[in-house]
């Protein structure tokens, strides 16, 4: 494969804590950034380049690891924008529009649901994701679930068994027997087409003990745990979330005292975030849906690992968009842009436990972002622009 | 000039209103539309299109007409990124930094201003703008606000003289010169490349008798009137507005009744809109300084004609985004996605007295967005995404 070398770089963003300014982001001024075989291979200042067999020109914008968008639910079908209209006209959000797509969903066909997760895909590279966690959750049955997670792996290889999205209902009636047809013949569908598993843990969906028992039989296959947390009110899904050892709690729009302890008690020793759970934080969901915002302040100050992600679905948050929500985290949520930045990043890649990604340095992937801008500041400054010029996955300009 | 005709339009909003659904938005569904000469034709089934010599296909999307962004402050030099991320992190916007701005301004070459306006220009094309008006402001001399009108005449005959932005420093002893100034001889050398005159009236800037003065003189050399009102407190500036019989009162985030009363006022016996004068509310400016919304629903429920725009800016809201003002007004201020479609649209060919654009029938010109969306609701449904497939521009394709 042959080299590429990325020239002429005027702010880079490395997430390598420590090596150069702006503390945690670890950034770098006018340098160049060598690739090979999809891997970063050098960092150095521009006045010292190697031969490489191509060259981009960043023209002195800023360049940063590729967005790590670590929540969306993209395997779907059907349009929720009456839904959505109707809400901004005053109804309130209860989650129980889920099974409106639930039968869209279960009524597509395997091509229909295919194409609507690579359009979505290739919406989001676009805007400068290059790692997307993609969730079922709208098939809900056995043949659906596993369907919706093998199209789903077709293209990201962080996939995420959600069959505790909601309980759908023909079992509205008998919770319990839903929840035994996810711990058995669902999850055994759906396991070898999945890394994560996930339940949707709020008054509504699914308790604590029904979130437990179903976590437990995902770990037992060898599935990594997320949990929907404390999205709509106060309830035990982040402290749940870490009693398993999460990779992520999700939403974390109502926490208590004790929940934010809960979340800074998994960082204690853990130097390379292995053990810690990130608080993945959802913005684009309040935006859509009109509800307060999950203070991402006091998670940082208490010392909370926090990501960003875009939770994409067709009813809460129908965006794509990484950079919309890093504005959204500075305006309304407390965070600085620098902080935004690296929770849309780093902070991804923490929630999925990967030190590949959201990093640039000697080793990592190659998934970079060139922003039509001179800093990393600019995707807070400029809302609703589009800022990305090119994006660069595993090496290859899209 | 060739025909083209677009074809297999899933939703046209026309805001030809009486003419299809949607009440002002006038839609027709699977339409097609014919461009001869930079003009539409031709609108009719797509069961019964005429021959042209290109056709592009809509594929079923959305088209609507080009956003018409009425406010947007595009020449300036210099960058406030800075500022911007000192205020997010708690300090207070005044409009102080303005002169920071100047300075610059003052200080750039004619082709750096020329590259900023034209970068900035083509970013507004590419998401869907195909009017802007352009202020100027950032130069406050004699020759900084010729050459900016100069420059800005280039790209857009929207543009206005804002001489009357803020007191420059060299003045701040003795405003009722600078008055003088802005009255004479900036004044005469702006005119010949402006259509409008605007002063920033408000606390801090130009009081109601220094804004009446000015704008007198403008509207005595066939200037039309616009004013910057009731942005960061109560002030005269709305009254004032439609005193002088503006064509736009624009922020109004400070309303009193007799404000909304006075506007309200100007529709009367109005059918075509040119003595109205619109409210332009600019919610990238509450987002990017953090501060409360206008109330748009106040507004329409009282009957005033509302338009939206950026405020285009490198301090209070550096966004070029139509889209993203929509999303913001759904969200934000009460507006329904009809609405502030209708507002970024036709609402802005209001505020600039403009009955070509803004509107697609028989006779407008062809300035039209084709969406990647089925429906205009997807502008709010879709916050942050960029949405826009492709631009015509005068009946061609950008």
């Amino acid at each position: 494969m042959p080299s590429l070398l990325v020239d002429n770089i005027g702010e880079l963003v490395t997430n390598d804590a420590g090596r150069g300014e702006g503390g945690p982001l670890g950034i770098r001024r006018r340098v160049a950034l060598l690739i090979e075989d999809g891997e970063v291979v050098w960092i150095g200042p521009t006045t010292d380049t190697p031969s490489a067999d191509h060259r981009i020109d960043a023209a002195g914008s800023a360049v940063l690891p590729g967005f790590v968008d670590s929540h969306a639910h993209l395997v779907f079908a059907g349009d929720r924008a009456a839904e959505f209209a109707a809400r901004m006209a005053g109804e309130r959000y209860t989650g129980g529009g889920i099974r409106t797509t639930v039968g869209a969903t279960r009524a597509a066909s395997d091509s229909e649901l295919r194409a609507t997760v690579r359009r979505l895909r290739a919406e989001a590279l676009r805007q400068g994701t290059t790692t997307i966690e993609i969730k079922s959750g709208y098939g809900l049955t056995v043949v659906d679930e596993a369907r919706s997670l093998r199209i789903a792996a077709e293209v990201s290889t962080e996939t995420t068994f959600l069959g505790a999205h909601v309980v759908p209902a023909e079992y509205a009636a008998r919770p319990d027997d839903y929840v035994s047809l996810v711990c058995g013949p669902m999850l055994a569908a759906a396991a070898p087409h999945a890394r994560w598993i996930d339940v949707f843990c709020e008054r509504g969906a699914f308790d604590a003990d029904h979130a437990r028992a179903i976590l437990t039989c995902g770990q037992a296959v060898g599935l990594g745990v997320r949990v929907h947390a404390n999205q709509l009110g106060p309830g035990p899904g982040v402290q749940l979330g870490v009693e398993l050892g999460a990779a992520s709690v999700d939403h974390c729009t109502h926490l208590t005292d004790a929940d934010v302890d809960a979340l800074v008690s998994t960082r204690a020793g853990d130097e390379d975030g292995g053990t810690t759970t990130v608080a993945t934080l959802l913005p684009g969901a309040e935006f859509s849906t009109r509800s307060p915002y999950p203070d991402a302040r006091r998670l940082l100050d208490a010392g909370v690992t926090v990501a960003l992600a875009t939770d994409c679905n067709p009813g809460s948050s129908y965006t794509s968009s990484m950079p919309f929500c890093i504005a959204l985290a500075v305006r309304e949520m407390g965070m600085t842009p620098a902080e935004a930045v690296w929770a849309a990043t780093a902070g991804g890649a923490r929630a999925l436990r990967r030190d590949d990604i959201g990093v640039l340095r000697p080793g990592a992937r190659a998934d970079l972002v060139i922003l039509d801008a001179p800093s990393h500041l600019h995707l807070a400054y400029r809302p609703g622009v589009p800022l990305v010029r090119q994006v660069l996955h595993n090496g290859v300009p899209r």
